[in-house]
């Protein structure tokens, strides 16, 4: 018998790659879009950061903003108005990693309840997750909006929580980013920690539940164990 | 007259070089301290915000030693515990910026109070301080610790404030951090930015009140008008 009846999955770089935004990022500026992603990225969770310990909370498509705004400064790349937005944009229209769609259908099959709490505002969250063809396998959609703090501060989990039936227990936790999964564990949740790349995970005492090398894995481990 | 009664000084990368580390780890590892210290110092700083978000404080010295451990093995270098400690404990022996007690000893001498409010515990910027020569010109020393919180948060900017009789208006909070600046200009200080090396200031909704490219500039700009 399964010990979960519920996975909870984290949106960005866990169920969608962030650096999607890579590709249009290059046709802007030749040779340098990873480049771009990679600082744009870095920025944007370090501002869901200082942003919430300044109790000075912003939807995350502003934070998404005023992170490439940053980068494109710092880069020394200049982009009109219009292009910049338009660039910042493409963070709604990321691809989903391989095997995605089968992996949760596999688990939603197997009885149990699939959900997603993201850093983005419950209007990206849906609109990701219908370009990326996945929207009709989740049965709950989280948002950190209604806790107006980022992960991982506690209140951010907290809305996973307090709505549902379920006991925290049973819920799994899953995320790509070591940071997210050492909150969500820290906070109760059991985790594990998607680790595509041999990544290095984050020193700050915690060890995730389990660790696979993407989703297919955990469906399989979550399927074949119930 | 000059309308500021007292100066308080962020410490790492403001008063001290943190990459001054990076001369003992080339020792340890060829050609790869800079890298490594460059690592080291963002996961620091990673750790002290998301360790805080998590309400999972430490002192600083820990969570220097985690980042370090992080770090090494992000980048496949590997030490034993007491070189990595002994490593761990160059953070104590940074070296001042040019020009630093001397400008330090011109504003005092102008009639500013001067202090620190740095992320390090007590102990660890007596230490810095010792080692640097610059204790001796230090009114107030400040550390987090007595928040349990780091900065940005409003918790750990509070500490300065609260034993002073000295009104927040009066004061000037200078940092070389450009989040630290946002987060004390968030706060209500009065802010200044030392960019020494041409950097992008933080988008998040704030501009320093002045700025300066080394703490000289900053003595003769406050000396001059008063």
């Amino acid at each position: 018998m399964n010990e979960f009846n519920e996975v909870i999955f984290d949106l960005y770089g866990t169920l969608v790659d962030v650096h999607s935004v890579a590709r249009r990022a290059d046709e802007l500026f030749k040779g340098r879009g990873i480049e771009l992603s990679r600082l744009w990225r870095q920025k944007q969770l370090e501002y869901t950061w200082l942003l919430t310990l300044m109790n000075r909370y912003e939807p995350f498509e502003i934070v998404t903003q005023r992170a490439l705004t940053f980068s494109l400064k710092q880069l020394n790349l200049s982009l009109r108005d219009s292009e910049r937005e338009a660039l910042g944009n493409e963070y709604m229209r990321l691809e989903p990693y391989p095997a995605t769609l089968e992996s949760l259908k596999v688990m939603r099959a197997a009885g149990l309840r699939v959900s997603v709490l993201s850093n983005g505002s419950e209007k990206s969250i849906y609109a990701v997750l219908t370009h990326a063809g996945l929207l009709e396998v989740f049965d709950g959609v989280h948002s950190v909006e209604r806790a107006q703090r980022f992960k991982p501060d506690p209140a951010a989990y907290r809305t996973v929580v307090q709505p549902s039936s379920t006991s925290i227990s049973s819920m799994l936790f899953i995320s790509s980013n070591s940071w997210d999964a050492t909150g969500a564990g820290h906070f109760g949740f059991k985790t594990c920690w998607i680790n595509r790349t041999q990544q290095t995970f984050e020193e700050m005492g915690y060890s995730p539940t389990m660790t696979v090398d993407g989703i297919a894995q955990l469906a399989a481990h979550l399927t074949t164990r119930g």
